[in-house]
């Protein structure tokens, strides 16, 4: 039995999340049943989903989101304890986990048995966790860029954006992608975008894209929705795809964003949008992931972390990371 | 030598089109060269789609639309005279068409060799023709419907979704439509739609939908757009396909309609909506027009044409059917 604190999401989130919206709370493990196994968390994910799911869930709740962590106590001869697993267990130190659950969405995954030991096993919950997967099949399953074409990515110095230009330069494209300060747009630069702009500072989002991407979008990997999607339309090639993944600029609406519709232009354009949840992948995930480990080794793909230090501070780096203080992927590290 | 007749497309619309933005001109045909033919029109088609077409198109060109004729004289080995061609060269009374083109866009097409003595030609222009593959590649490519699933489409008596929801139900699934009468609606449920409603006498799009398809739509071929498409998304079950065909309800407006934004249901929901013009499949047609023809003749498929006779009379019919006067296709008899 250890002590163990998680934060317990107590409050509906309106508009920007709060630290008052969340509750720490301590308290001892229960002891372990047959098939149950003790994990200490080493890091713990925030990410931008976590906005949007809690308005389907009830207060009281630990708070969702990813973890990655050691396994201290085991009453399974399938996870031994040292052995690294990622779980949903939500925001905790540690976490009493039921090994028998077969739920597929909900699943204790296994860090891959070939894991590199000079990687931080942080990227479990960044390239070659969660976020990687979003960026791999959400952009190669259904944008399927071909080579020469233009892909267009906007939050792209995030977790999942700067992992889908470097994934769209590999596949031979044109990569260009949006964020919120000079900081990361030079950075993008860095890791091998053609083309990169702060959105907030450029005078038309119209003239911006009309200049970082000349021949016209045929990909958009959209995290940011709304209006930003719709002067992205206008940009648009004919038979183009957008990979819908986010919407990070509505989260903290109340009311639905509203504006021009987007079906006539989908018609003329003949253009497909697909919005996706990177789970319905899951049994393809070992493949995606061990892809990304040897882009990763081959130098082909650079990523950057936004650790946040302490339990304590999750709330913090999760509001931090809804404003863009993150540049790569933002993780709190225990 | 023949006299012709052909409506000029004289002024831009403005709201819904008047009779006086048409202009009948008579004139000669020319002597035809080598590889022409002179065709006499015997139907000449009016659809939704020329109403948006018109706004890229310059004023003072023939009007736009498709045509079935006979070859009444011929300079072309591979079109004597007696053949019955489909072409798109505007609202005619006579053309002299060059069968060297080969733009695969604006080809001129036979009818079919096998096609049944017993059909009328005017099915060519309808449920053998353009609106035929349209609900028939629309339906099928793009929402890939499963038996057993629910498929809605609106503009349901028009020339194309009357075909949709009877392919629909061929392929074992629950029809449901909406159109703008009763007797559109009555009309429908005899042609074996298992449900279907008259959206402008109902209190509530949102109530109607939940009636008629109490399980959530799996497909949805949109013919409106705009508000209607933004209701029915709250319908559209986990891993929907929109096909979206056209926007009727917005080709007289002069701004984009505005709403809520969909793309957060798109994601929500991982939809795949996609946009498409017919002519995309264009090699596939003689395939698609072989099973129509089928489907037809075993009593399948049923038909329902909206024939305006007189050649004078096309302005009044394409005014008509923009505000849906037809049930089923709209065409005009010469």
């Amino acid at each position: 039995m250890v002590k163990s604190k998680r934060f317990v999401f107590a409050r509906q989130f309106e508009g920007p999340p709060k630290e008052s919206d969340f509750q720490l709370v301590e308290e001892e493990t229960p002891e372990l049943k047959d098939g149950e196994i003790l994990v200490e968390s080493l890091f713990n994910s925030v990410d931008p989903y976590m906005r949007p799911y809690t308005r389907r869930l009830p207060t009281g709740i630990t708070m969702i989101g990813e973890g990655c962590g050691r396994v201290i106590e085991s009453k399974s001869s399938d996870f031994p304890v040292g052995t690294v697993v990622m779980h949903r267990y939500g925001w905790c130190t540690h976490a009493v986990l039921d090994t028998k659950n077969k739920d597929p969405q909900n699943i204790i995954r296994k860090a891959p048995a070939d894991y590199p030991k000079d990687l931080p096993l942080s990227l479990l919950l960044g390239a070659v966790g969660m976020p990687g997967m979003t960026a791999y099949f959400g952009l190669l399953k259904l944008c399927e860029p071909k080579e020469g074409e233009t892909v267009f990515v906007n939050g792209a110095a995030g977790a999942v954006g700067s992992l889908v230009g470097q994934i769209a330069k590999i596949k031979g494209c044109k990569a260009v992608g949006s964020a919120g300060t000079d900081a990361k747009v030079a950075w993008l630069k860095e890791i091998g975008f053609d083309a990169a702009f702060n959105y907030k500072t450029v005078s038309s989002l119209d003239a911006a894209l009309k200049e970082a991407a000349p021949k016209g979008i045929d990909c958009y990997f959209d995290n940011v929705g709304a209006d930003f999607s719709s002067t992205v339309l206008n940009h648009m090639n004919l038979f183009g795809r957008m990979s819908i993944c986010g919407s990070i600029s509505t989260y903290n609406d109340n009311e639905p964003a509203k504006g021009p519709y987007p079906f006539v232009t989908i018609l003329s354009k003949q253009l497909t949008v697909t919005g996706f949840i990177v789970t319905r992948w899951i049994k393809e995930w070992p493949k995606g992931m061990e892809q990304m480990v040897q882009w990763i080794k081959e130098g082909k793909l650079k990523y950057r972390e936004h650790v946040t230090e302490g339990f304590e501070n999750m709330p913090k780096a999760f509001i931090g990371m809804l404003v863009g203080e993150n540049t790569g992927k933002a993780v709190v590290k225990l």
